[in-house]
């Protein structure tokens, strides 16, 4: 890890950059075979499994008898561990179930909201070296729990047109309706357009490779919602000369493990713990299954030194990291000045995992900055809220005159006739 | 407007389908103004504001003496209305203020979201024939209300470098921070990047042409959030035989007025109310300043001619108008029925103009079908909820071992090892 002592303001926006990822080039593949799922359907979507996922598939979908056979397969040690997390993830969620707001805004006008769900969602999960099965609880037991009618998932089969058992047991726990052996691409096609097989849904959920997140941002622009954009992922630690050093370090390391591209970064007021960690960090990663992605993705990595928590929390609320572990002893304090972040950890019995599988925190969470926008996924994400208003007689005698006017001062004539003619309607009356 | 007689459901489909804008060809060109604003800022900007807008502009920035000199230019009669919609649509966003859930999820285990307002938004309120004011005031006052801490407004000048007294007005009521003279393409370019004169912002509200929507949907792929995406904008009216068909014909034409491309719908059950709202519209239209933008806009409109309650919901459900009015007898049993819309006006005396100005609710909607996925505007959009968690030992010994077994499983190690080191350090103690 690089370190960083000291940084002045300019330091801190040049530190708190990510580095840019175009995938302008991808973006000609990317509507080729969207263009093709959405002409060929299901043929299209069979073909690019065979080239692309090496699957030659007689069915797209998942059968029960599959599920049947998944669920055979799943330890009894895994399936408690899947019913903890499903039980949290559930609880934190369903509180966040609102009525929607009702007003007497004034006399005679009535406004209210009513959230109601999204019907149809599609939930992407990817495939590759690790069996993202915490991901399809994550993103299906919120969208179960919002009420969504109809719940898809995809995902890509291995060459042997099988799809990993945890992943198919855990969609079964949440409550997944319809499962396709689809991935990259092509599956983000079908669930936007609807092929003969997959439904069309009206938003899309999931992380994904570069392909998938063009494909993602691609279909956004006209036919379906998606969830938020997103890039490699993140995390940023605060900790002080109270911190323990392999705590600090052991989370370091698991976002580490992610991929090469992850991002992390150590902000500190203590050079001993600066170093400690860094030894430590050498002697952990020797274990590792991962540790060659994790070194490499270490090399880019940051550990800055700063004076203050008004330092740590300049350059955090700059970041706006995915991930932000606080370990110092004043992680409360330090916890009311955060404003950009996606999910926080708190105090030194809170590693990043935790949120990642069990607390009952979605770990869908905006990367790359997006924090300064966006929410991570809760319950919103599935619902929308239809605003309504109704207005009788004395209503009109509040707002009419005012409608009328701002009608008239913006040119809109027919909208003051809207009005006029209610308002004339209970001058006669 | 063209009668459609009680179409089965194969028609539905095609009836409830938008006419298809396709904006490809604006890509190149939006994609050249955005760059060129990127690398070049207020020099770039101010280029494009005389070749654009012909404006020779000295300065970009509205400054105090011209939104004093706009106030002054604003009658008492306006000047009420807008504090009478400006108090509606602070009291019914305020509602909308939620502290977020705190959960205890299990023993040990606390987790809670804390909403933060977007620091910096961009509001966007287009020229051309009408001066938008109340769209400054749908996006500016929940944007106050929500606690952001920068409001920045771009709106293109006439040629002369003037701004509508009555947009500038809105915004000093509404409380928006910076003003510029700035239209287009790269008014979105610069508060998506920033320039020497105008901050960069995190998300960007408002309406506007193609190539500003087109300006927003490209920023939003990596630098900037938007509100949501747009097409024109729509009505459908729900009405049966006890409506009044002055009040239905005057609805369907403060929608027609707004664009040729306004899409304007009547669903009714009643033969007789067809026809009567038909000579109603002609007679109407007669009057209208905008009759000629509101009858070519009434050549692709629909009548649709159902059998009944559950022909109109099929339909409205289908189609996710941007507005609908319910102006049947039983609106409020129909109302419980709505899945599908962005804004519902219930009842005979409760139209559309009422929520365009002053009834409270956002007139900020979504339009082309997107009322599937998305919400109108509304406080959630100007905050995020950042999610947190603090684990004590005994929340350890809850989820500690779910963790560990859920990490292995994933082949993630590291993930496992964070948990581990917290598990190890409360045996050992």
């Amino acid at each position: 890890m690089k370190v960083y002592r000291y940084p002045d303001r300019q330091d801190i926006a040049r530190l708190t950059e990510r580095p840019l990822h175009d995938a302008t080039d991808l973006n000609a593949t990317v509507a080729a075979v969207l263009k093709d799922v959405r002409e060929r359907g299901d043929e299209a979507v069979t073909e690019y499994e065979e080239r692309f996922d090496h699957a030659r598939l007689k069915s797209l979908a998942v059968t029960e008898k599959e599920m049947d056979e998944a669920e055979a397969m799943v330890g009894e040690e895994l399936r408690q561990a899947i019913a903890i997390a499903h039980a949290n993830i559930s609880k934190f969620h369903a509180a966040q179930l609102s009525e929607g707001v009702h007003v007497s805004v004034t006399e005679g006008v009535e406004c209210w909201q009513k959230p109601v769900p999204i019907e149809k969602v599609g939930l992407y999960i990817p495939g590759g070296t690790a069996p993202l099965f915490s991901t399809v609880l994550m993103l299906a037991v919120p969208a179960r729990i919002a009420g969504c009618s109809q719940i898809v998932l995809c995902t890509p089969p291995s060459p042997e047109g099988k799809v990993n058992p945890c992943i198919l047991y855990a969609a079964r726990v949440a409550g997944v309706d319809r499962i396709f052996k689809i991935g990259g691409v092509q599956a983000i096609g079908a669930m936007a357009y609807g092929t003969a097989t997959v439904p069309k849904v009206y938003k899309i959920f999931g992380p994904g490779n570069q392909y998938v997140m063009c494909a993602k941002q691609h279909v956004s622009l006209h036919d379906v919602a998606i969830d938020m954009p997103a890039g490699p992922s993140e995390v940023e630690v605060l900790a002080d000369e109270t911190s323990n050093p392999s705590f600090v370090a052991a989370d370091l390391l698991s976002q580490a493990e992610h991929g090469v591209d992850s991002q992390v970064m150590l902000v500190t007021t203590s050079e001993s713990l600066a170093e400690s960690v860094q030894v430590e960090i050498e002697r952990q990663l020797a274990s590792l299954p991962r540790k060659d992605i994790a070194a490499r993705a270490l090399e880019n990595s940051k550990i800055i030194l700063v004076k203050d928590e008004d330092g740590m929390m300049e350059i955090t609320n700059a970041y706006a990291p995915e991930h932000l572990i606080i370990e110092s002893a004043g992680y409360m304090r330090l916890a009311g000045r955060v404003v950009n972040a996606g999910s926080v950890f708190l105090g030194s019995l809170t590693p990043e995992s935790a949120g990642d599988y069990a607390s009952g925190t979605n770990h869908t969470l905006p990367t790359n900055g997006y924090a300064m926008a966006y929410s991570g996924v809760n319950i919103d994400s599935y619902m929308r809220k239809i605003t309504f208003q109704h207005i009788t007689p004395s209503g009109i005698r509040s707002i009419g005159k005012a409608v009328e006017t701002m009608a008239e001062a913006e040119g809109l004539r027919a909208h003051r006739n809207a009005m006029t003619l209610r308002v004339q309607s209970l001058d006669e009356q």
